[in-house]
């Protein structure tokens, strides 16, 4: 599972969290005690620094099993793990419903929103997080639009972005990273809409990187700016002027090497440049920036997110 | 010439000038009467909207040549085109030097410069337009590092400026467009240094899409923002309210098509996506986010453009 994590098999706040569960539930499978659960949860914890889901997840399911007599703890584990997943479905959910709240009042013939990496269901259990009032708008038959950033350097919204959305029969174009301010300046975005990996308690974002550079534009042209995302996904150590994680650099190759379909129709691995790189997998935009935050519970102003911990 | 300047053989405001205005010359090697010059004129001002320097190369030649007897066109023809390559490589020499006194100032152990896209020698004759200045500081011995964004979806920043800076000795990073906000966030940018496509009397920048997403951070957290370009990229006619041109858009497999070397190290092209996409080619930052503009006469506010034109 570590693996899976770290070379991003499985990525996306709230599914690296519900996966790292799964990792401790499968080293239960092994060893349940004290030592054994430990190690595991160190190990996990290790993968990626940034998202706060995976402390999240992980921390409270040791917690559990270590109170848990040790012949109990793997049926525990697992029991614990499959409602963990259940309930990543149900908070996505309300997730949505939440945030149709925020689309259904904009009265255009056809809704444009522009999403930034992905958000959707490959990145939770299912249903998403910036994408579930997506689909909730296009099941309530709203006529919507999405403008699907690229997302480099790994492309999740070229490729998993727009595969869902097609999935869906939800109209999207993709643009490069670079078009947004443009369409912005253009009014052709009606609103932006994206997850986050980790919130401050004063509604400071932490997610993709370049998503503070859909921010700036967004203030500008007064374009709402909507981010998504699970309870979980608040730290109440973090504000903007108290970063208290690290901003996960990855591997400077992202930029470099790239995969794709070449004539034959094989996947292939190019080499697109040969330089020194840096790769900061994420950035964080401010909360004068951030027009609603989405959870579980609602739509809410930066200002009130201290009041949803109480 | 037609071909080379549509495909991008050729790029780069100031060569796509001079490369159209040898387009002219070839045509007079055939045939030189007015009728023919029009017809070149005509289509080499077909290939590209939204660079300014071709109309502005192309009507100053054919103006020259119709007022030429016919029996000396093909000459001056080839004289006048020689001389602007000439004139290219002067201007780009003062903008050089002119925006070196930008950049000496700069109180740090290293000076670092972010760059969009490409305006080195490869996009004009020689030295450039927004790396001239960097050429003249290396050569001057000041210490100094470019962030080059990789430019998407062509990627001249990592395919162009960094290979012009690896062959020049001058250190740099490849970063993913994405990357800028987060890199002036944490001061790691000292100033930003673009070239430009067409700059209005206002002191409106028309230049490579992502242009504007890095100059909405620079003013935020205060980076000087230049634009290098020579006065033959001024358009009396554009101000940021009045876009008099088209801004090109270009074909949408050029999001989705990329060309690298693979494993076996042959040049392949590979398809890295597959789905509506929307590719236009440059933005607009209006005057408010641009600190200097840099030409050849030398270092001006954007409210004196004006006065450059008496």
């Amino acid at each position: 599972m570590e693996i899976a994590i770290t070379t991003m098999q499985v990525r996306g706040a709230p599914l690296i969290g519900v996966s790292a569960a799964f990792g401790i539930a499968l080293a239960c499978n092994d060893n349940v005690s004290d030592n054994a659960i430990e190690r595991a949860k160190l190990s996990l914890l290790a993968t990626r620094p940034t998202a706060i889901n995976l402390a999240w997840a992980v921390t409270r399911l040791c917690h559990a099993l270590l109170a848990t007599p040790e012949h109990q703890r793997k049926d525990k584990a697992w029991d614990l793990v499959q409602s963990m997943a259940d309930e990543d479905v149900s908070i996505n959910r309300r997730i949505g419903l939440a945030g149709l709240t925020l689309l259904e009042p904009i009265d255009k013939p056809i809704i444009n929103v522009l999403t930034h990496c992905n958000a959707g269901w490959l990145a939770t259990i299912d249903f998403g997080t910036a994408l579930s009032p997506i689909y909730e708008a296009k099941a309530k038959g709203l006529a919507i639009h999405v403008w699907v950033d690229e997302t480099r350097p790994r492309n999740q919204g070229m490729s998993l972005t727009a595969w869902e959305l097609e999935k869906a029969g939800i109209p999207h174009t993709v643009i490069s990273d670079n078009a947004g301010g443009l369409l912005m300046q253009q009014g052709k975005v009606d609103c932006v809409l994206v997850g986050a990996d980790r919130v401050g308690i004063d509604g400071s974002v932490c997610n993709k990187i370049g998503t503070y550079l859909k921010a700036l534009p967004a203030k500008v042209h007064k374009v709402p700016f909507y981010v998504a995302a699970p309870k979980s996904t608040l730290d109440k150590d973090f504000t903007f002027a108290n970063q208290t994680f690290e901003i996960e650099n990855r591997d400077e190759r992202e930029l470099f090497r790239i995969s794709g379909i070449n004539k034959e129709g094989h996947l292939t691995e190019v080499r697109i440049g040969e330089a020194k790189g840096y790769n900061p997998a994420f950035d964080i935009t401010p909360p004068e920036y951030i027009s609603k935050l989405i959870c579980e519970d609602g739509v809410f102003d930066p200002s009130q997110l201290r009041g949803l911990l109480l």
